[in-house]
């Protein structure tokens, strides 16, 4: 199923919202994070009126199933750039995820604007076809892998083959599968679509669920790929950040995320 | 005044709370936004039941002024390790601030714990009397620079004379005035309480309204100092990031913290 079909929203009444969590968009049988944040971005961006994400933050509360879900958005401020609202997904009673988020109007010639001040370089990463494209079976086995074209940097692929690198980062490309194109609200789900880090850390982490993730969009562009860069400085015995870039293949910075997540050990 | 007393919540009701936005804790007429989201976390912290602020995030609506406050919080869900509670900070019908964030339980032993990982090290800072003490006088007058200790490395101080560094970087130290203890909750003020980063890049900004501002607060320990490290890596025409660090003395990671502002040209 496309990204958009799996993220369609639709309007029950001013500031409700009815969507469907889809079959196959689970990482071991809860939706992929990023996945919600998109859907919900979409329902905030319509009840702010404004088409633009600017800076949008998820606290994830319960995994998501397949099945009905409801979006109840909440304008908190209209200001003259920015529109900020809140929303909080459910399924029945069960709050899955409350997200905040500000909006803005999209720029008339995205990704032509020259940075004022730039002090990092983009991801060097070889062609995606030179990369190593994620499929959902083993030893990476999550149906969402399916769903997206994730295409690791050959050096950062080794966790796989249980060869893990050593530093937790992660470099590839993003993009949707079956060249169903981007929208502005690509970067809310690329932000969450690589595997954990930390994976090629050699730690006894089995799984990294998030509790927070912000995405800071910082352009309106919508380039076919996203040159993408994740990396964790930090695994205390509890929890691990890490942090996003996605760049514009012409090296032009499209989002920044960062999440915390939970610090979850294999079993001995 | 201390900011024991500036942050004082009183509970008017489950999840209602009155508090007072203090005088002098402003710049230039505004609160410092450390200062109101220090005030909300004690708030939603009370809501939730949890002493430890584990990720708190804020988006900032409108300007606080001093006078009278309530702070409405809501618990979104109670877990095993997090409980998430969302609040919004108003003035009479005029919305500030709205937060959610997830609390825990303070840590037994608090900064005894080694990291699993690190890839990164505390900033390199001569010691606090060896550094630039921010005082509220020109050339960087705001009142609320004398509600806090921030001392600046001496490398990062020259903005203040004309003699900006041409790297937004910001190195030093913080702690509250008068020697005020530090509890769970300083790493929310402190993750704003330095001067904007690209002061030292050579750029036309006045100012950089806060958008959005994350704490994840990664450890429960509440050093007297705090090692601080804040870096801008990208400027585009409308908005940028400011990344902070806070390290113990001891170089263990107190907090990490991102903001989002809007980029505030100066006048022609």
């Amino acid at each position: 199923m496309s990204l958009a079909s799996a993220s369609h929203i639709t309007v029950l009444s001013p500031g409700r919202y009815a969507a469907e969590i889809a079959p196959e968009w689970d990482i071991a049988g809860a939706a992929n994070g990023g996945y919600l944040l998109n859907m919900v971005g979409r329902a905030l961006s319509d009840a702010a009126g404004r088409g633009q994400p600017v800076s949008v933050s998820a606290y994830y509360l319960s995994p998501g199933k397949p099945g009905p879900v409801e979006i109840a958005a909440q304008v908190l401020k209209r200001g003259r750039t920015l529109t900020t609202a809140a929303a909080t997904l459910t399924a029945g009673d069960r709050a899955l995820l409350h997200v905040v988020g500000s909006f803005g109007d999209p720029s008339a010639e995205p990704g032509t604007q020259e940075p004022l001040y730039q002090d990092a370089d983009p991801p060097d990463l070889p062609a995606p076809d030179e990369c190593i494209r994620l499929e959902p079976k083993p030893p990476y086995p999550p149906n969402f892998v399916g769903r997206v074209d994730v295409r690791l940097h050959p050096d950062d692929a080794g966790f796989g083959r249980g060869a893990p690198s050593g530093r937790a980062l992660l470099r590839g490309w993003f993009r949707l599968r079956d060249g169903e194109p981007h929208d502005p609200f690509i970067s809310l789900l690329a932000s969450d679509a690589f595997p954990p880090t930390v994976f090629n850390a050699r730690l006894p982490i089995a799984w990294t669920p998030t509790v927070e993730l912000t995405v800071h969009v910082r352009s309106s562009a919508t380039p076919e790929w996203l040159a993408c860069r994740f990396i964790t400085r930090f695994v205390t015995g509890e929890t691990l950040e890490s942090d996003g870039q996605l760049w514009s293949p012409e090296g032009a910075l499209i989002a920044q995320s960062r999440q915390l997540a939970i610090v979850a050990r294999k079993p001995l």
